[in-house]
């Protein structure tokens, strides 16, 4: 039965997402989801789309929902790219631009960048960071390698300024500088979408996953120069040609439209995001500057996986990794699960 | 700006799919879409799940959605796999058990597997057809590579009996033949979802897209011994978590349970198809027999684009490819549909 399978199984290590358990009683804080819910008219707009069209395709181009896209981020239409997910993206980017040469990431960053490594036979140069898990920026010039920024950074939740961002990608052209912004609309500082025009190495990748409320939906998408996302385009086409289905495309445009609710949603994440940093601090737990919608938070005396199982049994969830025995991650959530989780914690470090 | 690009891309060669024109002017014979809606409990469940829980992640596993499908087939819940329409499914298959190998598939058949075979450094072993298009039976025993039929044939609309693929299956156990049964629910005949149970080196891929009416939702799934399940699930797991979002997959769930609406508007489609292909053959085209939603028709003394513009002209799209110069395809629509299509027809036909 062996011989019915590709060598290229034989090499693969699948990313394990944080769970989604259905059962109700859990404060769901694994998986940085937006507390809040998307707004009524997205849910209306995916509404009064479900009916007979849905037995025709979808658009395979997205073209209304690039149009928002362009508009939104003042750039051209060929200068966007739709996926289901941005990690449809970021697999198709690998494919495009990274397999068979070397791209470069920091050790701890976002898990799936080392298995799009292994599915696209990409090798993986991986920089070290400090101890306290910041980013080593003289290792990310250190080669010419392409490169990979989660921006901010997950789990750490650091984030880069655009002006060091900038020096990078003015001091070799040729290199290609992925930046992924899943995590940007919670930070003060604006998006490298904004620096599309003036650098042609440069490929920002976003999603209506945390920001928008939309993680049930599945839409991501890149802001770049019309060859990059020319070749994200070739690939998609060889892929599947129509990945995002009729109301993903329909939520997406309907939420671009309603901004207003996202930003004040988002303020108010960061707002809890800030209190409940400031409020673990006090109790003694070390909490890493955070400019997204989670906390990377060390319990001084206890491994990260006594922590997650010490919440987990008193009913919040939240995310550890067996390679970082130190600091878990928390998702911001609403003020009143903040209080909850910070109950539990004062709890913890009381003993 | 070269330099930033993989090797693959430059092998490859994107699939065209059918125009999605949004001209409402066009009666849409191109895409094989199902002409009649989804049921009202399909878009009743839609709407019901259209709230706060779309801020969420999907279920990752599609665990309601794999155990109505497994009691649909009567096989294991490791036994089903379910993905972003069956194209995403095709893709996966490509690559965990045909890259760096050989597959077979006949000449003129759905033309997405010879793009698949860029995609995933594949080698093609193309099965030539006879002159009537109908599969050579010979061809497809003359070696052990693994082998893909699309069953009924597109855009022929062939039907390989289920007592034939079983006879393949036996003569050689450890050689995958995947059946892609996108059309299969227009058949006088049983899936071959009956005989995973039987043969492992048998995986059979079907979708929601055409005797479901959810083409805009975007769902497929496959069956199989749980070893070709598991090599698809280890793939996918490599390349998005979440493929498929809330709303397809509750989408799915109720149009299952609604199988009595959609066993009826399939029988209206067979009925539709059956007087349609009578009608162009008094008329003097040649129409191959056909067990699925399209009717693949010849009008001697016009090559296939001089048909197509004919029926675009005056207002119907229908199929044409550049590497089929006698024949074009046509979607079943309703019987008013089909009406005016057989005016032009017959107008064609009397100059």
């Amino acid at each position: 039965m062996n011989s019915m399978f590709s060598d290229v199984l034989n090499r693969l290590q699948p990313y394990t997402p944080g769970e989604q358990l259905n059962d109700k009683r859990y404060i769901k804080l694994n998986t940085n989801e937006n507390p809040y819910p998307p707004s009524k008219n997205t849910l209306d707009a995916i509404r009064a789309n479900t009916g007979e069209s849905l037995r025709l395709y979808p658009d395979p181009s997205c073209k209304e929902l690039t149009a928002a896209l362009a508009e939104k981020h003042s750039v051209g239409l060929d200068m966007i790219f739709v996926s289901n997910g941005s990690d449809e993206l970021l697999a198709f980017a690998f494919n495009a631009f990274f397999a068979q040469k070397t791209v470069s990431f920091p050790k701890i960053t976002y898990s799936f960048y080392p298995v799009y490594c292994k599915l696209y036979d990409v090798a993986a140069d991986i920089m070290d960071m400090d101890e306290d898990y910041s980013i080593d920026k003289e290792a990310m010039s250190r080669n010419s390698n392409p490169l990979i920024i989660a921006n901010p950074n997950a789990p750490t939740g650091e984030l880069l300024s655009d002006t060091y961002i900038c020096s990078l990608l003015e001091k070799n052209k040729e290199r290609l500088i992925l930046v992924d912004e899943a995590y940007m609309d919670f930070a003060e500082q604006k998006s490298m979408a904004d620096y599309v025009n003036k650098y042609e190495n440069l490929l920002v990748v976003r999603t209506f996953s945390k920001s928008y409320c939309l993680a049930g939906m599945r839409i991501g998408y890149a802001i770049g120069n019309k060859m990059l996302i020319n070749a994200l385009n070739t690939i998609k086409n060889c892929f599947n040609s129509y990945p995002i289905d009729t109301l993903a495309q329909k939520s997406a445009l309907a939420a671009i439209k309603d901004q207003k609710y996202y930003d004040n949603i988002n303020k108010k994440v960061k707002a809890t995001r800030d209190k409940t940093a400031s409020a673990l601090r006090e109790i003694g737990c070390n909490v890493l500057p955070s400019q997204s919608n989670f906390l990377f938070v060390k319990f001084p005396g206890f491994d990260s996986y006594t922590i997650y199982t010490k919440f987990k049994d008193l009913g919040i969830l939240i995310r550890q990794w067996d390679y970082i025995h130190d600091y878990v991650r928390i998702s911001v959530g609403t003020d009143s699960d903040m209080d909850t989780l910070f109950l539990i914690a004062k709890e913890i470090m009381q003993k």
